[in-house]
Parts: C-alpha cells; sequence; structure tokens
C-alpha cells in the first residue's frame, strides 16, 4: 500500500493506492473523522459487484450506509440528476454528520463532488474510483462538474475530496475497452511528464491489459504522484500549469464532440488527440520522429484507435472552434518535443491542424 | 457617495453607498473589467421600476444586457429555477465574457450569486440590491443559496461578489412593509454591535420609515460597514464571529418555519426573534431591563410586531429543534447584555425559552 500527500494546506488529502484497500476501508475512514452517515453514490452495476463489500467495512467501523443509484451514463452529468440526488442525501441526513461516498468512474466522481460542494455549502466527500481513468486522473484534483445541453463540465467547482482511496483490486472487473481507454490516459502521463513510466508502458503494456495487479499498482501510483504535484502547484486552474494535463484532450475533445460522443470514449478520443498533437509537433519541426514513433506504437499495443472513423474533418475543426469561442481559451495546443518534455503552443495555424487530421482520417 | 472595502486578500471588494449610483453604474462596472456582457437577474416589477436606467448606463458603457426575470417570490430560489437561470445564461454566454448582475432583494441575491459560483466553476457577479433588508445584510459577505424542500438555504457557497451598488434611491418605492422588515436587521446591528447607530434609530426611525435620503444614507453605511468587519474576520463562518449577526434569528427562523413562511416576512420574524432573546436575557439575569425596554419600543415604533399570532409555542419549539438537530448546531442563542454587547450562550433549559414565548403569544 502506498500513500501520496496532495499538499493544498488546509484541503491536503491523502490518495491511498492498494490492492484489496476495500475491505478494509471502514476503519480508515472511521480514522478520517469525517462523519458517521455515509452517503455512498454509485451505479447498479458496482454496487451489485462491490456494494456489499463496502457495507460491510463501513458498518463493521460503525458508519451507516445508504446507496443511491445514478444510471451508468454521461447522462447522470446533470443538473436534474444533481437536485435528485441532493434531495434523497438531504432526506438520508436527518439525524448526524452525513459524508459523501463517490464510488465509480469519472461521471460518478464529477456528479458527487459536485453535490457534495453545494450540500450545506459543502460537506466532506471521499473518491473511491473504480475504473482506471478515475484512479489516475478525474478521481484527483477536485474538478467536479455536471453537463449543459450547451457543453460539458459548465457548471461545477473545483472542491477537494477529504480522501482518494484507489483499489485496483476492482479494476480487474473492468472490461478491457474501458481498461484501454485509461490507459490512454497513463500514456499521456509517460509523454507528458515521465520517460521512466513511458519506458515501461512499452514493456509491459501486455500485463496492464490483463490486469496484472503489480503493474497495475505501478502506473497508478507513478499517475497519481504526477497529478497531485500538478494539482499542487496550480490547484485552481490559474496558473497555467495544469494546461499540460490537457495534452491529447483539446483534439480529443473535438472528436469526441464531433462523433457525439457516441462513437468514442474519453480515452480513445485522448488517444486520437495525442496522436494529433504528436503530428502538430512533428509538422513545426518541435518534436523528434522517434518520440511520435514511440508513442503511436504504444498507442496501437494498447489497442487504442489509431485513425480517425465516421467524422469528417471539417466537424472536427468546427467543434474545435465552437470549444474554444466559449470556453474564452485561445487557440493553443499542448505540443510534444520528446518523451517526458511538452511545449504549449498558441496561434497555431489552422492549415497544420487541417493537415493533421487528414493524415488520420 | 460613500465606499467600504471588504478586506478578503484576494477576494476583496468594495461595497459602494449612495443615492442615485445606478445612473452612472455603467461606467464604473467597466473600469472594473470584469466582463462586457452583463446577465441581469430580475424580477418584472424591479425591471419595470428601474430595468430601463440600468439598460442605459450599461450600454452607454459598451456593456450588452440581457435581463432574466424570475418570480418575485422566496420560491425562486430552488434548483429548479437555478437551472433554468443557468440554461439562459448558457444561451447569453457566446460571444465574450459573461458576468452576473443580481438586481433585487435577498431572494434574487442569494440565487444569482449560486448561480455565478457553480457556472464554468465560478463567475464574476454584482450585487446591486433593491431593498433595505439587501443592502444592510444578504448582498454582503457572499451567502448564496437556494432552498430544498427540507429546509431553507440548504444548497449553495460562500462566494463573494465583485461589488455591492446600494442604491438607497431606490429604496424610496419600496412598500412600507418591506421598508419596516428591513428596519428589523437595521435594529439588530444596533443592538449587537453599535449604541450610537442605535441611538440614532431611536431619534430617526420616522424619518426613515418615509424613506428619507440623509438617514437611509447614514443607516446603510453604519450597517454595511458592520457587516463588512464580520465577514472580514469570518468569511466562511468557521470561526463563530459570524454569530452574532444571528442574534433574533434563530427563534426568527422557528417563527418563519412554524408560521409556514407566510405570516410573517424575515424582518418580522426577526424582530419578534430579537423580543424573545432579550426576554430570555432578562430571565438568565443577563440584560438590564432598560436596554430590552429600549429594543421593545424602537421596534414598536417602527411597525413591527411585538407579539407572535396564529402560530402556537408548541409549533416554534419543534421548528426550533428540528432546525437544531438538521443543522448540527448547538442550542445556543445569542443574547443581549447591553445595547451593543452581546453574549452566546449555550443549553439554554428549554423552560426558559418557552416561557419568554409564552410571554409574547
Amino acid at each position: 500500500m502506498k500513500t501520496i500527500k496532495v499538499n493544498l494546506k488546509k484541503r491536503s488529502y491523502n490518495i491511498i493506492i492498494g490492492s484489496g484497500l476495500l475491505k478494509q476501508a471502514g476503519r480508515r475512514i472511521k480514522s478520517m473523522n469525517i462523519g458517521s452517515d455515509a452517503f455512498v453514490i454509485t451505479n447498479a452495476r458496482i454496487k451489485n459487484k462491490y456494494g456489499s463489500l463496502l457495507s460491510k467495512t463501513l458498518q463493521a467501523a460503525g458508519i451507516n450506509v445508504k446507496f443511491k443509484l445514478v444510471a451508468d451514463s454521461e447522462k447522470s452529468k446533470s443538473i436534474a440528476v444533481a437536485s435528485e440526488v441532493i434531495r434523497d442525501l438531504a432526506n438520508f441526513d436527518k439525524k448526524r454528520k452525513v459524508f459523501i461516498i463517490a464510488f465509480g468512474g469519472g461521471v460518478i466522481g464529477d456528479l458527487s463532488g459536485f453535490v457534495a460542494s453545494v450540500y450545506k455549502r459543502g460537506i466532506a466527500y471521499l473518491q473511491v474510483p473504480t475504473t482506471l481513468l478515475a484512479q489516475v486522473d478525474s478521481a484527483i484534483g477536485g474538478k467536479t462538474a455536471v453537463d449543459l445541453t450547451q457543453g460539458k463540465n459548465l457548471v461545477g467547482a473545483i472542491y477537494q475530496p477529504k480522501a482518494v482511496f484507489s483499489d485496483v483490486a476492482v479494476l480487474k472487473s473492468l472490461d478491457l475497452r474501458q481498461l484501454k481507454s485509461g490507459m490512454a490516459e497513463v500514456i499521456k502521463y509517460g509523454l507528458i511528464k515521465d520517460p521512466v513510466l513511458f519506458a515501461y508502458l512499452e514493456k509491459k503494456s501486455k500485463d496492464i491489459l490483463r490486469a496484472d495487479t503489480k503493474s497495475l499498482l505501478n502506473i497508478v501510483w507513478r499517475c497519481s504522484l504526477i497529478k497531485a504535484r500538478v494539482v499542487e502547484q496550480d490547484e485552481k486552474e490559474e496558473k497555467g500549469m495544469r494546461t499540460i494535463l490537457n495534452f491529447g484532450h483539446t483534439l480529443g475533445h473535438a472528436i469526441e464532440a464531433a462523433a457525439g460522443f457516441e462513437k468514442y470514449n474519453h480515452g480513445e478520443a485522448v488517444a486520437l488527440g495525442m496522436l494529433l498533437a504528436c503530428i502538430v509537433s512533428s509538422k513545426l519541426g518541435m518534436s523528434t520522429g522517434n518520440a511520435c514513433l514511440r508513442a503511436e506504437k504504444l498507442i496501437r499495443a494498447c489497442g487504442l484507435p489509431e485513425r480517425i472513423r465516421g467524422v469528417s474533418t471539417d466537424k472536427i475543426i468546427k467543434a474545435y472552434y465552437r470549444d474554444k469561442k466559449f470556453t474564452g481559451s485561445k487557440n493553443r495546443l499542448v505540443l510534444l518535443k520528446n518523451i517526458g518534455t511538452t511545449k504549449i503552443v498558441e496561434n497555431i495555424p489552422l492549415e497544420v491542424i487541417e493537415g493533421a487530421l487528414k493524415e488520420r482520417i
């Protein structure tokens, strides 16, 4: 078991990483003294698999448990669902001190964190991520949100959890596509910050995709460490340090949006976005060919898509500019100089981005 | 015109108090550089009276304006209304930098602040309070919230505005009952912190109730100053300094709730709550009789209720305990030692509170 502290002064918390953590979570949570009544937000699939395990450990520690199920879909990240969750939370919150456990992937983590941030002007919550993607990325750093029809993550807050419990044992029951999707974020950390991690992934991708415990522990730990250090430097995303975490995401989001959030899941879109960022880097003479080739080879080895299917260049470019306009952000991409080294470049000519897209469509 | 700075480090802002401020607001807002597109949340009555004045000054300063009307009712403080407001805000927010103007009383201020706190993880907003109660109290300090059926203000955040513009000229169009309701909060400030203000109110209550400009300017300024200094010491309501602002509110809320939020408005309930706190203070031998007599006399002079009608002691006590239980707060009241001096007392025997209620029912 490993612990990483996220240093954010009064808002500091630990990320605890292990295999089989869940069984002993009750005692640990009890010792944190954050409340007596756990309101667990999850979906039916996760509750069926791990609900009784979590219930038992909490109850053994004297903590009352109430499960709140939401649909296993991005559609759960809405104000309407948040409102329903808050209503049930207030009904449960009658006697003692309630806190929230976000027990699921990114959707549940984002939704639960948002509910925790606004209920009674903020109550304690824990992240217990059950997907690789959530363990290495979304459960860490306090970004919470729900979507609007006008765009994703438009309503929310930066609101830190009291702890993150990442039990890699639960990743064994993920379907392969979800595991692969998480790998896209893992590859991202290697590319932007950690050549040693990247080399490890090149060697171990097969082990990871068959959910080998030791490999999973290693990658969740290394990625969590990188994320924690970036968040410490720029908690509120005001100073630009968090920007490098967007490597592959800017064009990835455009592909996701252009494809109507159906064809590609988040990790698949990020994999494509990283490949495109590599191509743009090469076109601008920034990246050594070797780094891009290695990135492409690893993405392929992880069974992530290398080519964009069923969406036009035009649609992707439109989605890219719509997003830029709406968020008020600049025409700016995180590009790759070498494995582990990035550069943020502004005002990239449209034809360069179009050229990169055409190579992959 | 007077300016009070609320010192909260990076979240500092000015309260600007004057008569006829609204006419020149555009220029001032422009110079704050908080955005180019103003989304004004208000109700139909205020828009009819002052909408074109606000529109003109903003447009003259080159700021685009969009009004969003909500019902003039506590019912507007709901997640459903907030959700509708956010949807319209996102539709308006297409081109440039949007900010919110809360143009109304406490309901609009609380709702607008909440929307500002969650949209895009927090955007700028201004408080332009149009009631005496909002100018002296709710517009200052960043408490934002919407209600649940389970209780008031259960969903929200502490999120500071970028400025408060208190134009006492708009108070001239308040109906007398609203003005009186605001006076309850003004009397509260005198009782808890400011014997000079209290003596001024004793002398000038008639002038204030006919909305005399000079008197209004004086009381809005003195009350805003007190509120600003308390908020500076305890922004997040973690250290207990904000507790004294609850003088008259604990039992006042119980009366409001027991009467179903219909019979008494907020100020009327607070006036009754202050009288009860005075009686409890006397019963516990804490307060000089003179202070309580002066409080009662001033409350009467301001046309605020002195007796509780149509609600039973039993119902009020039940509402009081329900609230305590739900908020997890202690059996604690702010009591009066003398004009300008309070004491927080815990574990007051139930029979003392019941006794006080019986004297006023």
